[in-house]
């Protein structure tokens, strides 16, 4: 708009440049950040900076994490004989909110989606399958959303994993179709869960 | 939390302390954070720190600048004789939009309001009376929001502007009564200019 200073502009900008964050949200952000203590401005950089350099994907199941292992990964009371697939780092917290689940995870970053160019090779479909090679896995539950892509992405996965003598199962249509897995309630995820079906 | 690594919990955290952020928006934001690239992210990093760096009050208006004396006191074209007096940094930017006003401002960042312990002494009203000493002020435009405080405040400046010999004038009730400066469209802004009335 040009009607504030050159670094105020800038910085409403940047804040507007955020998903979900119109300009009158913008504006407001950047005035709390300029009242906002030199101390408290300081822990908001490193809170980005931090979470910038010490990320990390699993070298295992692809989750975000601090640690290489991820703590689920590495903790000896998860039942690595059951995997648990989903589509997005948040679904995955979405699954341990239920605290129903005692397996470990694998997040494909994304679902098969031919309307968007995505195929098989785009998500992390071989690096579960590379996982499945050891025979320790027993059930893999197909935890991706309920719509068209994520159904074909489960009934993929689950004919690649059937020759290999795993179990694979679907989640429950307990979760309404048309939904997403990280605004379902935990009791809803509980028993999407707990009525999963082979396929 | 806890369901995510420490160093995304810190993230989504930073974001939640800023205003009108909730938990869901702050873990999208922190997401997009992540999954921005570190060009991007330095860009972010930099508008706040440079607006943190180079911002200050202009020594004249008090407005926020990256220069002073502000852009608006340094502009010889403005007429330095008529101030316009507002609450906050933002109502300038909703006068300036209406195209209306020539002259000066001055930002009393606030309003008298003694339920909230803010005396006149709290605000920059001394500033303000030390600008109309050298008898080039002709005029001064009240333009605190029309609530009670901002009322009162015009009131009080109007009555210790009086004895100099200098016009106050209010701006006009154009204004819903309750709202905001910062949210009123230009149209209603210039017609409460247009409209103003000596106090």
């Amino acid at each position: 708009m040009g009607y504030y200073s050159p670094s105020i502009e800038k910085l409403i900008e940047a804040f507007e440049k955020l998903p979900s964050i119109g300009n009158k949200t913008a504006a407001r952000l950047a005035f709390h950040i300029l009242n906002a203590s030199e101390a408290e401005t300081n822990e908001f950089i490193e809170a980005i900076t931090n979470a910038k350099k010490n990320l990390k994907y699993c070298s295992n199941c692809y989750n975000i994490t601090d640690t290489d292992p991820c703590p689920i990964c590495g903790n000896a009371s998860r039942d690595q004989s059951i995997i648990c697939v989903v589509e997005d780092v948040k679904d995955v917290v979405a699954m341990e909110r239920t605290h129903e689940f005692k397996g470990v995870y694998h997040v494909l970053h994304g679902v098969v989606s031919p309307m968007n160019g995505v195929g098989p090779d785009d998500i992390k479909i071989k690096e579960l399958l590379a996982r499945l090679m050891d025979g320790h896995v027993k059930e893999i539950v197909l935890a991706t959303n309920p719509r068209v892509e994520g159904e074909a992405t489960a009934m993929y996965i689950s004919k690649l994993v059937k020759p290999l003598g795993i179990k694979a199962t679907r989640i429950a249509h307990g979760i309404p179709v048309g939904g997403d897995l990280e605004f379902t309630d935990e009791v809803t995820l509980s028993k999407a869960l707990e009525g999963r079906r082979e396929l």
